[in-house]
């Protein structure tokens, strides 16, 4: 097998054999087959398309390409809830610890922020003392003990995927469905959950501008996710605003511990309620409604904070901070963000709103980056909100005063105002199952 | 401008500006933008095409890559025949030696042979003493006397063709009729001739299989060539069968001298004559018919065999090996083909007659080989000749006797035979002007 001929195939639009696949992405992992074959491929890919086939050998084989973790000393129902990426969204903070409340086990390998879009990682490392990188067997102590663990990915799951996507961004070959489906799909299998819920995001805050290309996405996901023998459904969600109303990182854990207290914002608590419900369906709990009363009760009743609080301390954290999030302390420099006429505000741009946040210190342009765990953006008013010309719609918030002026001009540029209040479309756009 | 954006957009079928074409081809040829970037761009120039605009744009980037030759010492109107390449295709030998004695200035670049096509420099160079690099002062002073002479071509012509060509060659993106189109007319313009007459072969000897890829590969290149203010033409002619008796490198200058002498196959003297004409018809000496006669008055009274025995005497090459082709020798390995049946030759493979020749010793796989230039093929039958079973068919030719076994498989495989004459096309096919 040459890899030119698997080029030749793609390009006339034909149907890849596992066989061609696996040599493929192997060979390029090893270093076999040079970048500048690999790019004409994911061209060809991008413009021809892969059948529902094509797409699971590709997620199988970026899922193999590296070690997979071990955890066959982990006990119960492993599930997962993913998200495609949005800006304020910390729902992992509280979703897992709602379903570990209900009985199932949260194992969860998180990512770290890269531009616009923060990272569940990031946050928890704002707790002074959490550790996010476990052996395996600490790893699996943790969760066998509390039935939750979150820690951030370690460099050997699925390589693959690392040196592709690398490639995707400087050949403009990012966009395309089948690429997306199984680079995600791929990482989240070789974590080995048996349940997979994921939250495709759509809007101004996530890659997929159309909700229509949101549910295209999450039905090639959930199709391969089965293929592959997982429990696998997509919520299509709202991320055209950001979620709840804290952008950045220690903020944003503050935020959850409230949400997770039963005071959070009402998109935020909504959000994480249905996706715990839904994780509880797809392990066989019961109807949505059934589900959801199983997860209100674990939220209303203080056992999914306990979660929370449990795991921090497990993972080295200082526990004082979740049961008093006022320690955390504020940023040295703070600036608000006034309105500058009267009206509503009619939407946002999200994706704005999270560079904003990224210039206040908050994420990182390159993965190498430090962050600022301090630094982030608290929203006063958000979309559909009446305000008055002067009135503070945001706070910015950083360690570093000369980063004020650009943010000040990114959320500026990132803010519409109308004369009639706007309709809010809803959270939850649409289901595959 | 970024290399992605310029991918991106081609991908997503939008035509390229002529800065867009430059600052690519600038930047790769120049090692600023890597194979990868230029793969991906190849690939989607493959899958989305070019407008008429862009190809232009990209014939003359290639045009301008390198360093074009100074020809302001050379005289009167420069005229070429290029072809995209055949098997036993020795009409330079014959056209150029024609033209010149009709009064063009033919001062030709040509190349090397390549897999199952032959190249002029490597037949020329069977000529002992026969100098195929020479000074620009030397080209200029034997094309002034002359008016002809054939060279090889310098490293500097189109190096962004040379770089180009070989990444398409590992990616799967040759077949292409733009990429096709700016790499043959790259290379013709920067030679800088006044008259391109362009041979563009089809059928199994040629990369093209169909007369229709031909004739609007043909039409893609004469709009290029007339936008960038040369006078262009096309005829579509047969390679379904090679031209004349012989191939190889030796013995095609004796073929092309026998042509040159009137006594030359019926096939290749027809399209001698046919791309002589043509070329005075561009030059603005007449019609087709009348450009004819003068061609046959060159050809015929023995004008265009002087011209030749000429330049190769000013180049270096020993005159008598011209006034008596015997004086080349033979192989000293030969052996006769035979039919393996009785019938009609109801076609051939020419590639597999080229592939042949290759196995021989005639080619070479990697432009680095060197040749055995007694090594090739005489054919004694050609398609729609009548053979008797053990009736030899051709004369296999080597320096190395162990080559005689494989290539006799290679030329059985690729000769077919019928019951019934076969009906043979006519040499050309069509003109595009």
């Amino acid at each position: 097998m040459r890899p030119y001929d698997v080029i030749r195939k793609k390009r006339d639009g034909l149907e890849l054999s596992r066989e061609e696949i696996n040599f493929f992405v192997n060979g390029y992992t090893a270093g076999e087959i040079p970048d500048y074959q690999a790019s004409a491929l994911l061209m060809a890919i991008f413009l021809k398309g892969m059948t529902a086939a094509e797409t699971l050998c590709l997620t199988e084989a970026i899922r193999d390409s590296g070690t997979r973790p071990d955890f066959s000393d982990i006990k119960g129902v492993r599930v997962d809830k993913h998200s495609t990426g949005g800006v304020g969204d910390k729902t992992s903070l509280v979703v897992g610890p709602i379903v570990a409340a209900c009985g199932m086990t949260v194992a969860k390998i998180s990512g770290r922020g890269l531009g616009h879009t923060g990272g569940t990682v990031d946050k928890l490392e704002a707790i002074p003392g959490y550790r996010t990188a476990l052996s395996g067997d600490e790893f699996a102590r943790v969760v066998n003990r509390t039935g939750i663990a979150i820690v951030g990915q370690s460099g050997e799951i699925a390589p693959a995927d690392k040196k592709l996507y690398a490639l995707r961004d400087v050949t403009a070959t990012v966009e395309s469905l089948p690429l997306i489906a199984s680079s995600i799909m791929g990482k989240k299998l070789a974590a080995g959950d048996d349940v997979i819920l994921l939250d495709v995001k759509t809007g101004s805050g996530s890659f997929l501008k159309s909700p229509e290309n949101a549910t295209e996405l999450a039905r090639v996901m959930v199709e391969t996710g089965k293929a592959a023998g997982k429990k696998t459904a997509a919520l299509i969600t709202d991320m055209d605003s950001p979620l709840g109303n804290e952008i950045g990182n220690a903020n944003e854990v503050a935020e959850a511990v409230r949400t997770l207290k039963g005071k959070g914002p009402d998109d935020l608590t909504y959000l994480c309620r249905m996706l715990s419900a839904n994780i509880l369906v797809l392990a066989g709990l019961g109807s949505e409604a059934e589900c959801l009363s199983i997860v209100d009760e674990a939220l209303y009743g203080g056992k999914a904070f306990d979660k929370f609080a449990e795991m921090v301390g497990d993972q080295g954290g200082d526990p004082s901070y979740i049961s008093d999030t006022s320690l955390f302390g504020r940023a040295s420099a703070t600036k608000e963000f006034l309105a500058v006429r009267d009206g509503f505000i009619s939407g946002v741009n999200a994706e704005g709103y999270g560079r904003t946040s990224l210039i206040l210190g908050a994420g990182r342009e390159k993965l190498t980056d430090g962050i600022d765990p301090l630094a982030g953006i608290t929203l006063l008013k958000k979309r559909g909100d009446r305000v008055e010309k002067g009135e503070p719609i945001a706070i910015l918030m950083t360690s570093d005063e000369r980063r004020i002026f650009p943010a000040l001009d990114e959320i500026g540029k990132s803010t519409f105002y109308s004369d009639e209040k706007p309709v809010i479309p809803p959270m939850i756009l649409g289901k595959v199952d």
